[in-house]
């Protein structure tokens, strides 16, 4: 098959016939399937979708991004998408309905039976950040008194070939969680073993309640890829899945990111995102960002006398506020991750205070020597004559980086930690936030500090 | 026990004896352990290490600080350090030693015996970036001729209760993959039933060479926990489990928030990073920043005459240039975040190129819009005297942040494209160095500007 007639068989929507291509004929795996349909138009990705034959068509759903799962679910026959949207695992089911609001939820809620959709509304009811929201309802329970034997019986009869046979959880008879214990023991032991002797009495859980971040650190903390989940009375409700926590400590790292660069997280990936939706998401902070900086030029409509009066202020303005600015991100940037990472608590804030006090004072004498040396190198040299009082403007430099470095690193070190206090993410946009504080009460920290310097020289 | 006794046994070492603590006697996950010893001081955490049961020892080790294990081994006797490094599993084992240099790496290659030292050395030779670096060598094979029942046996004999297990890996007879089964499949399946009836035909792989970021996203695109590594010859050599990578990723993520935050991105968490090492982290790049941002002050004293005829366009200055940064930002962080997460490569270059003009251009026209107007109305309402000029001068701020957006947009989405087509990485301090840049150039720009509309009026 040459890539003309691949093209023409795409277009025209015969997809499934694709999928044994190759020489070999090998199989596609899901994802590699939704990869070429995501790459299509959409038009044409619905009809291929179409084509695909309808077992193929849940396991390819959840490797969809929820814009052409919508679209699909929208095109296709009443009976097939509920025959989908029903035939998925319960993690990706709840996946696609939390991308869904209002008008929308209730339009595909109605695609399920009776039973997913009362389940479903039980875990929606769930806080977005809760690991209630993430779990896999799918899942094998065993009591501990039978044999390995009969375990394995047991599981051969009622579970399917998928990932949720790789761990069986041991509850009592109120569905209460003993343990967990690999597949593999049940091949690694005799079968005559009862289960209560293959256990190892490590069972590490997390409550439906638990945060999506705990969840991580759990999974890191413990190096499990699944752990059980249950509620308050330690019945067991669900499992969740190591790779369900990869894609949330992405998100989480993509929208810290992105806060950092001062707006709005994305919803979907930059080139997926529409240039209007893009628009939006960035001028809602940047316009905050430029009302805060226009007390700037406040400030220094406020100094403009000192300026008229020596110009040679003016000129280091952009220097000293970046200054500030940058050395303020780094101690935000630091706060921010260290908290996000749980490494870092607000009960530490008297700690991290007294270490960034100390580091903007060295970080501002290392600046401000530099800024010193730069003026009366330029002045010896005579590249820019700052006039006959350029030492004492060097002075002024030099006291000023001082301070706002300190200033810098202060403000950006505790912002985030008074957002946390004020259960707000310390995240969102603290880095430019930083840098708009800092700059604004830099201006006066630098006009002061050249008030009492040039007294009587050039001011 | 009561806390006093609790403390008094640490102290004195006699640790071991706290790990049965509790009503239930339960026994305490390494980790758990590992998290103790890491709160005490490290010459008691030593000690206490000593008095742990040598099976013990080797499964808390790997969940230490690079750090204190270092510190644990110098002090233990030679026979037990060696007992421990030998017995850990070799992707913990790889994890230590990956984290020493020089003098150091030989030192610690001494305590192993042989086979692993060779091992190591083959490992070590791969590039600190590839999945090769990552891998655990143990893991077990099977060939596809023979029975369910007789892998199960097989597995018995040779297999300890490991995570090993949970996968079988399907070989040829030169050690060749095939495909590989989770064990739960023999569980499920009848034993009489032939290995080769019972697979599934999909198997996805890893290349020794692979980058650890290619691994994150192919854990992620086909939902793994564990997949296994092979040589250029597809013969197997070592699998790789999701855990390692969540590590990677969130190690990735760390290092691209601190390099956003312009600073070299830390060895070892915030808290456990020592004051000096800090500074010095963070001053190497205030330092590059602050000398490229004295450019500021020589476009400002190239500007001089400007600005004492017009004192008024010093008061925008830090304004102007402050939104060209964050614009650049913005851009920055969106383009970089998506070619880590491999969404844009550097071939899409014109599509971005042409997205961020044109949100240059709209982002541009709203703020310019906010400029003009905030001068409008203080002038109106005599907050402020721009002087008769005022219009001229606004019409100056509005063209000029324009432009300097655009330019932010456009060169914030374009020097990480560039870093990254120079095979350097765009993470590193590209936020900030596209301020620093914007900053520079957004002088001129503005005063170019402004030495047009104001000719013979002001200036």
């Amino acid at each position: 098959m040459n890539l003309k007639d691949i093209k023409k068989k795409l277009l025209s929507g015969d997809f499934s016939s694709l999928l044994w291509f190759g020489e070999d004929k090998r199989k596609i795996h899901p994802t590699e399937v939704a990869k070429m349909l995501t790459a299509l138009p959409v038009s044409n990705a619905i009809e291929a979708f179409k084509s695909l034959p309808t077992r193929t068509e849940v396991r390819v759903f959840p490797y969809l991004d929820h814009l052409l799962q919508k679209k699909i679910t929208k095109a296709a026959a009443h009976e097939r998408a509920s025959y989908i949207l029903n035939e998925l695992s319960s993690d990706d089911r709840m996946n696609f309905f939390t991308s869904l609001k209002g008008v929308e939820l209730s339009f595909f809620l109605d695609f399920l039976n009776e039973k997913n959709k009362s389940a479903l509304h039980g875990l929606l009811g769930y806080p977005d950040k809760s690991v209630a929201r993430l779990i896999n309802t799918d899942f094998a329970t065993i009591e501990k008194e039978v044999t390995v034997a009969e375990a394995c019986e047991h599981l051969r009869k009622n579970h399917k070939d998928s990932e949720a046979a790789n761990v069986i959880y041991v509850v009592d008879k109120d569905g209460k969680l003993i343990d967990d214990i690999p597949v593999r023991r049940f091949v690694l032991n005799e079968p005559e073993k009862k289960i209560a002797d293959i256990l190892d009495g490590f069972c590490i859980s997390l409550k439906m309640t638990d945060s999506k971040e705990d969840a991580i650190v759990k999974f890191k903390e413990y190096d499990r890829v699944v752990l059980p989940v249950v509620n308050q009375e330690n019945v067991l409700l669900g499992v969740l899945t190591v790779d369900d926590v990869l894609d949330v400590a992405e998100q989480r790292d993509t929208k810290e990111i992105q806060n950092f660069g001062g707006m709005e997280s994305l919803d979907y990936p930059y080139v997926k995102t529409k240039f209007f939706s893009l628009i939006k998401k960035r001028a809602g902070w940047l316009v905050v960002l430029f009302i805060g900086e226009m007390l700037t030029a406040t400030a220094m409509g406020y100094f403009d006398i000192e300026i008229s009066k020596a110009v040679v202020l003016a000129l280091f303005v952009p220097l000293i506020i970046s200054s500030g600015g940058n050395s303020g991100s780094q101690a935000a940037t630091l706060i921010i991750r260290a908290m996000a990472l749980k490494e870092l608590t607000i009960k530490d804030w008297w700690f991290v205070m007294r270490r960034e006090i100390f580091s903007g004072l060295t970080l501002g004498l290392i600046l401000g020597l530099i800024g010193f040396i730069r003026i009366a190198v330029w002045q010896h040299f005579h590249w820019y004559n700052y006039g006959e009082h350029w030492f004492l403007v060097a002075i002024t430099i030099f006291f000023s980086l001082i301070g706002i470095i300190m200033w810098g690193t202060l403000s950006g070190s505790m912002v985030p930690m008074v957002l946390k206090r004020f259960k707000l993410d310390p995240a969102t946009s603290s880095a430019p936030l930083v840098a708009t504080l800092v700059d604004v009460t830099g201006l006066f920290i630098y006009f002061s500090i050249a008030a009492i310097i040039l007294k009587g020289t050039l001011l």
